[in-house]
């Protein structure tokens, strides 16, 4: 989740890099004085994400910067809605305004796609989460807007969870179903107790062996919808069932009723688009 | 452009998100002596952007992974390319091997994207420029994609260069042509001489009190084409013209035929998708 | 685990701090040219650990200081044992030696008590496992000599692994065995599905609410071996079995024979003294 | 001394290290408007250090969080003392909860041990001074806290004062007396005029040719009790006598007896214990 | 020009170079509740620059201390003028004393002789500019007091502009007039539409084939004063002209009455000497 | 003293600060593979420091760019000669030049200074030391140049030694000699055993009281020169004698005549000029 310095940290870097010895244009042509209210506007529908972001981005631009009627991230608007309204010396204002922006853009873009998926598998009981495909530096916003938009989040990343591939499956020596079985025990014997493991297969009939040494997920990449019924079936609540690959919008509704419990969407964060906000002045 | 310093930075930071205290899973799951060879892979065609970057990341994770015979940025490729082989430690290779292909799938896709706009403004003299939609933190790596794509980059934020919008001219007190003038030349005076002048407006009767003051372009935002086109003639070489606001794949060979000089694109960055990009095992 | 970057930094942080402009006495007293050869000695039996920020250490003093016949990390020694060799240029191997030697006694002694604990409890299945009572700046240096020791690590921190208490549950509402339950598989869906779920109680009516919404593990606090042996046979292996507080050298075998998965020490970071190591000229 | 930046900068560490992307149980079991009162309790008798590094801890989760009743520094309490009030948002105060008790703990640890020799050789004029031996990166903090017990610091680390050793000597030249003195006039002619001198011997006849060279101090390395007294006889306050080796509770006091200005203990750092202190809600 | 994050960063790394574990002389001998109330007082006359460096100084030693009467940068001042007062608890007046002097004499001593180029310049039209011989680590704060003494900034480093010099054109191919026209050209149109262009020429001769690619200025390298004025005149307003090379009080105005738009200074930074300023107790 | 890690760190804050993302007009106007060889040469006679500093730029802007024929901090050079031959990649050189030039020049110009200070008082004993009146940032490189021209160095800052003024006196209760020796045992006494104490006093009067309580040192500020004589008499080797004050090239000898030890010059470091130094292609 987000930490306050977490937030502190990203968005100074942000600033520094978008201004890094000040806004040359504001500073020459816009009197120290001068005050400027304004809105921030959404010129489309979705769902918002970013709240804290955009705040911090003013205030460490200038603290008399104000901002109210701020939107709760996770909130739905429509196209022309308000999402918070930004007002103080005009300077500090239109010098935060692209950063904030590009924030508030990527992460309300990721939440709203994010809603979509959420929305279309509604009639079940799966989980959409992302993946590792986040923007390098920005994992935590992204996952924060991933919740926000109603989806859940996989591992953070390579050192909180252990999944397990082909390639580390013949690295253990896994060549058959008992093989298979005792490299996956060793593993969890050897792994710590808090850490979830999590072994992906791309055959159904890797799955016995797989559930046998008892992990906490079984990740079914491209699996066909009917191979999907048939291992969560045979899962039968043992583990945690998981569905990934080829997931769009066209294709989520039917993974989520073969009963999986989460679906993975790489197109959550990789695949979002900046939604189009905008700072008006009043 | 692309430092070192800058590379290995943005590389460190993206490990240490994905990494914190380690690989949890190639560290228990591969031998510390097995090795892998692989290919980057390129599963639809594009234009290549951030070698330096998925080097670096290999470098950092473990300096003996090698890399060969990789693209140079710039380079078109077709589906099924192989963009360079990635051979060393399989530790090393599946610990670096998402971090990497974050970078490259994003890089590339701005890259292709703005390909795709220059292609289809190649029978003009008209150059397709990024802006400062970029994603917080990657602004030099985008930018750096955008070249490689074939684009060019406007100012890289707001410390290089002046743009002047509606409400700067309001603070400096441009109420009519004169004063317009008046005020431009004034923030002429006062800025550092290198430091160039862009001035945007958003209807054709603004131009001449603006090109009186001698800027460096203008900008002429949401311009029909026609009023594109009588802009460009008016300013008859005396500032460089750029167009921006509502370009899109559609709309840019004919904004491009009006004979402006720039055609500012914000979706080259925040509208780029990754680019699908694999790591396959030989 | 440890990764590269992470030692870098570290040892980086401490030579700034022993040395933040130089080792005054090496450069006034040692000529530039002299070499020396030392051995990092034993003064007492153990366990290493630390070899990697050892060479660091040295390496980021002085590229030329070589190391050989370093000890792995994990190994036993005993009272006169050399752990490695260290020569090179006298100034180099003068100004390293106290950090250097920081590190390695402290690792050493985590590793040495943590075997402790670990040969207590060798005849039965328990393992031994740390808290986050560890060092603020030295936790993934301290859970790796845990693991030198023969000991597990306990969830990293408080963002990879939700650990649920007594006022967790009172903020939850969970007032009876039915909330509890409620509680907790609210809990259970809203949190990632990698997340593990561990929930301390500390008397044994508690058990089967909590066991009822299929927690990964329970941590049985200041049960007594009695009770333990209680829980363990009403678990059955539904989850995994913890037990922490009050856990020293003289009870810990009790522990353990009660059947508990898992023995939470906080002494093994917390109560560890640093081993005495010395670096002799040769 | 501690400053504040020194501080924020520790404890920011420290934060991040267990909570780099928040406290998942607080954020999901926590209503985010609980508030929670507590009590800083010791369970065992001490001396109390760390207050800013607790009260700064929690102002960096949550400003909200109060502090009340902090103890001063060097404070001794006995076991059942309240050293604090802490209240505030209950996320805030149990997510800063680990990290405030780990420096409390190791702090006050240091702070005690100090105070339990610094007692040992209250009938003497000596004093109890640290040595190098710190944990890396809490030097500052360990300092202060055996300034808090009572005890002395010796110098921060190699770049603000000289302390020569055997083989500075051998490579300095000194074979006898007369190149022993005139090693030591070189050295103190080259050093700046604001850096104290420390010469290491560890034999009786070594100290003349020392002493000759007029040194800030003498340390009597691993000297017994009487020659200890021989040495302070001869020096006769023309240097600060300084004793180190084998010290412990149980010697301390006689080596105090000698006469010696200072006392060097290792343990102060290398060998105290965290300090059993616990947060208990009200 | 100055943001709060860079004088923020600036601040705290003097501080902490000089003071890293806080002010012993001080914390010694001054009590923590003793205060003092000082001036800020001019030895000599000048310009003065540098209030808000001088007063994050104190803020981040002490947030009690308080500042009154700060000049604004910019302003002249005559020898025994107050420039602020500064007031608060002793201890962090004294502490940040020396921190804050040096930054304010630096930055004083520039804006002081810029003013000085300003004056001898005044009856012209021409601009004293600085360049980027600028000490490393403060050329923002540098800048900023050239802009306080009355001068104007050239670009801010090799990012933000580009200056063509001899081995660049030789590098380009440049021989003659028509390849060198040629080759500035290819630059122009390869370089970004903001990116100024500066050619340096020390002859001439080389003017017409430079004004033919149209570059944003000239500058006139080592130029007698009839040499200037005849490069003025052929250029005519079709670019910037600007003079450099041996630039100094007895010289600048017979070169700004040539007519030249600008005249970088070196001495400007890299010249100036601190300015005799001092804090003083009321 | 400079330790690598202190060099590499300011470089690359240095490099940042220049060209944060690259050298625009070495990347257009100069092909990849063009080489260019120059001398680092001096337009006037001086003493050189900064080899390393020179040494660690062009490695960080290009590893290939050679070094040769490098001079040795400390060495002594005439107009023309050449300090070190630099060659390699001609971007590499290029974009390095300018702030290995400021490094050079700012160091070399203090070793400069100081040397003639220095020379101006070989015929006594006295020593040139430094002050804190360093450039922010660059203390350490400043205090290696006074070194490198002969001076000897002051305390490095407020953390490693104790220095009394008046009003630390005044705060210390010091009224009268009784109290003022009084007072300052009581700081020796407190003081950590290896911290020198060097107190400031204005008036021969002040003497006596001074020299009673033992200090190191006694600062004789703005002393004539005959009660500079009188002062050093009545010390008589009792303490370390500093004179400060109104030092300057032609009142040095005078002052080194009356026998100080010491004479602190804040001139060496705020009044230094950056030499004259250039890099030529051969």
């Amino acid at each position: 989740m987000l930490t306050k310095a977490h937030i502190e940290s990203v968005v100074r870097g942000a600033l520094a890099e978008d201004a890094p010895w000040g806004d040359i244009t504001s500073e020459l042509a816009i009197p120290e004085t001068a005050t400027l209210a304004t809105r921030l506007v959404a010129r489309e529908p979705g769902v918002f994400a970013g709240g804290d972001v955009v705040a911090e981005t003013f205030r460490q631009v200038d603290e008399r910067v104000q901002l109210a009627d701020l939107l709760a991230d996770g909130t739905r608007f429509a196209a022309g809605d308000t999402l918070a309204r930004i007002e103080g010396p005009a300077r500090g204002v239109l010098t935060g305004e692209r950063v904030a922006l590009n924030f508030a853009q990527r992460m309300s873009g990721i939440a709203t796609l994010t809603s979509e998926f959420v929305d279309a598998v509604a009639h079940t009981s799966a989980r959409i989460a992302d993946t590792r495909k986040t923007t390098p530096g920005l994992r935590a916003l992204e996952k924060h807007a991933v919740r926000a938009g109603g989806g859940s989040n996989h591992r953070f990343g390579l050192s909180d969870a252990i999944m397990i591939k082909d390639n580390h499956l013949a690295a253990l020596g896994a060549i058959d179903d008992a093989t298979t079985t005792a490299a996956l025990r060793r593993l969890r014997a050897e792994a710590g107790h808090t850490v979830s493991i999590i072994v992906e297969i791309d055959r159904l009939d890797q799955l016995d062996a797989v559930l046998e040494a008892g992990p906490t997920g079984v990740l079914l990449d491209n699996f066909s919808t009917d191979d999907l019924s048939l291992a969560v079936a045979r899962v039968a609540g043992r583990a945690v069932t998981e569905a990934s690959g080829g997931v769009h919008l066209g294709s989520v509704a039917a993974i989520a009723e073969t009963g999986v419990d989460v679906i993975a969407v790489g197109l959550l964060t990789h695949g979002a688009r900046a939604l189009d906000l905008g700072l008006d002045a009043e």
